[in-house]
């Protein structure tokens, strides 16, 4: 593990240092068990009670912060995305051996960049490009015609079915799955007909796609997942899904059928967007809500229902069923008391 | 790509024709980007003032459909339905190429159809069976005992537990599990004490399995899905659950153990059916639904609530845990009201 | 598959038994199907009228039930854990074949104990250990500084990235991630910045972890799993989440980053748990519930609403946006009564 000076680190991310420009760090820890030779940062103003017992070499601090505390001090006017950054430089990516495993399955007409690897039990279908720097996970399959930018990293097990097209720096935690066919069904008597799936799936630069994530392949047209979005684990894409650049979605959303969603929205763990809906650009929807209208207005939108103790939900819940009646009552109610005035 | 004459699709599928029997086709297409030598169809009558600046070759329109459009028709009683048949016609499902791939580790008692597909380091354990012109993917497992029909495609990195009976003509996605051990636990003091899943998984012909969708085993009598169900990604089936033939569940779905759903249902995506209840035939349930009891009619049934600006909400979202208080304010109010009459 | 008799089986478990010792048993079945030669148990009182037609050889029954049935019968006071435990006598575990299979990629820093299977297409990272009698199903992947105890089993396609601690007797079943990154994001302006994940994951001992279940590792401080822990499938455990002792979590739950969940806790499917809260020690939470409070009492919690026929649902749905309004107007009303008497 390498180690810097604070010099060196304030200098590297532009950030204010109070304190020894010469005092060496090697790691980083949080707070409350950051130790000599580590940095720390305060993730949240509320937190400064505990900066007097912190043993760090160094904290990160928002800058205009007030304090007292002494010890050796950076600020950063985005301390969250500085010690990201420093964290890097202490934990850097793995860098890619440029090895092919002798396991692997390489269609001969398959395209690698320089620098390469690709692991053991791997398959690369025919007509498969991977960019240059990219590391291809163990037992991961590339199927017949998948391109893949430079610098990516699709870790073990990943599955991308044929055509899927992939941009540059991006992430694939094991288990997901891009470009299996969506769920489209004619209704042909008392079955259903598959309906063939012959869109594709693209994927922008810089996406982070998690662990055992769908993103299924378009009908006729394409799935597309914009350049900087970041998708958590076990999320559910639908066909011809649009996701605009930069948008964060949380663990376990499903999006329905072509659904359009906008770009820098944040979507809350296991909320549900139904499909044909449009959500313009900076929505914030929040866990576990229920998307049933296209959604005109950045802001924040919500749906779901209080915890409680059992027994008083199970009498709310019972009385959900008359909210209509309810409403009608009390317009009774006002109006009777109305005409009795 | 293979191209057919109008009057060839009319023919095929019983369509009425009206235009140039002789115009070639090589391909189907959205109606606002088909172009010269691609079909397309009208998704939904509200779309039909685009026809106009249609430029595909043919148009597939429902019977009976009034319109000014002077292209070339092909009118059908189902054209959701036909518009999937003659995509297919120009896509049609990749064949087996009947090898067995020199990394794939297949038992010396597994039994292969003619024209059986393995693909790079499968596994086929002891006593497997797989039926004529199936393709079994990348990487996929069949562990001792697994019966496969004919004409099956398991894609990439599927596992299929010991045992598990799947019929002909079923699609399996990546990184679906079936036959997994439920989840069975019995209390023992203050530990769980695993309760051993010795049931199977039977599925009948013509299913469809989503990607990362998990049908768990029978803890002693089998899991069941019906023929010609159609199931989406991330699916949850427990244990002993029996889905009846032609539902069709959409993604994200979750059904508890014993729960036992009817035939021709449609499951809406993320809605959960709690463990043990009965749902009849023809049932449909909106996404995102709770069902706590059984349902006995046929019908649409839903839970869930609308939604809202966060703030809007929130007032709304306290308010709820006083349901019960208010329908009871209601009443005395109406109570103290006829008593004043 | 071995033969007890009833008098051996009482012994073994400590059953009271009425009847013949020297009856033999080979086999368990549900009441309703078993037959000669096979033992079932009543699973719930209810089911008592079904005694007089069951053609098992013998019974297990709760202590102290009143009943006609004049079969042999075993008593216990804990059937539900007695059946699993004679469930288990005839159908044991399967045992370690010991074999490293020849396609198995094993690391020449890989330490593996005593009798370990090593299915096909594994692949063990540099300084993986292994513990005795333990067994890795095939295609199943861990990465550089994977720990696993003894006698643990990973089913076919299971990932463990990197440095992930695993204890003693834990199952994991396929597809299941351990270890992928947090989903942890700084804000850059528009876009961004991936926070590194360089925390680990602690699973303790008797874990069992369901298919397609994903748990991330910490971002700096590890992901904990404790002892005894029963995870069904596809849940979702993020950054930093410590989950207590014996509890068991049913499918598709969500748990979000850095919620502290207690020991002997329940949650029911699909529910949702927001991050940095805490749930106390013996909580039960229903099923798809929304927690975005601390609990700190123990007892059963609920949320959401009930299953409605869609028409009078949706009535009731669009009422529920104006249900602080009509709080208000009911505590105006109150008002207006008090004043008029």
């Amino acid at each position: 593990m390498s180690s810097k000076t604070l010099g060196e680190i304030a200098a590297l991310f532009n950030l204010t240092l109070e304190g020894e420009p010469d005092c060496i760090v090697s790691g980083v820890a949080p707070l409350n068990r950051a130790k000599g030779g580590e940095l720390t940062f305060l993730s949240n103003r509320k937190f400064g009670k505990h900066l007097d017992s912190a043993r760090a070499s160094a904290v990160l601090l928002p800058s205009g912060i007030s304090t007292n505390y002494s010890g050796n001090r950076l600020y950063s006017d985005n301390p969250h995305a500085d010690f990201a950054r420093i964290t890097a430089l202490f934990h850097p990516s793995p860098k890619s051996t440029g090895k092919v495993h002798p396991t692997a399955s390489v269609h001969s007409t398959a395209q690698l960049g320089v620098n390469v690897e690709v692991g053991a039990n791997c398959y690369l279908g025919k007509g498969v490009s991977v960019g240059a720097d990219s590391i291809i996970g163990t037992n991961t399959v590339l199927e017949d015609g998948v391109t893949l930018g430079t610098g990516c990293r699709l870790y073990a097990g990943t599955v991308v079915y044929n055509r899927v097209r992939i941009g540059d720096r991006v992430i694939v935690h094991s288990g997901a799955v891009i470009g299996a066919d969506g769920f489209g069904l004619a209704k042909d008597g008392e079955t259903w007909l598959k309906v063939p799936q012959v869109g594709g799936v693209v994927i922008g630069d810089d996406v982070e796609i998690g662990a055992n994530t769908t993103i299924d392949r378009g009908a006729m047209d394409d799935t597309v997942v914009g350049s900087g979005v970041k998708l958590d684990n076990q999320i559910q894409i639908a066909h011809n899904v649009v996701v605009g650049a930069n948008t964060a979605i949380a663990a376990c959303v499903g999006i329905a059928g072509s659904a359009i969603i906008g770009e820098r929205c944040t979507i809350g763990g296991a909320a549900v967007i139904l499909g044909h809906l449009e959500v313009t650009d900076d929505v914030h929807i929040t866990a576990m809500s229920l998307v049933t209208k296209s959604i005109k207005d950045p802001g924040t939108y919500s749906s779901g229902t209080p915890l409680q103790d059992n027994a008083l939900w199970h009498r709310n819940f019972v009385r959900f069923k008359q909210l209509d009646e309810m409403a009608k009552k009390i317009a009774r109610l006002e109006r009777t008391l109305d005409s009795t005035k």
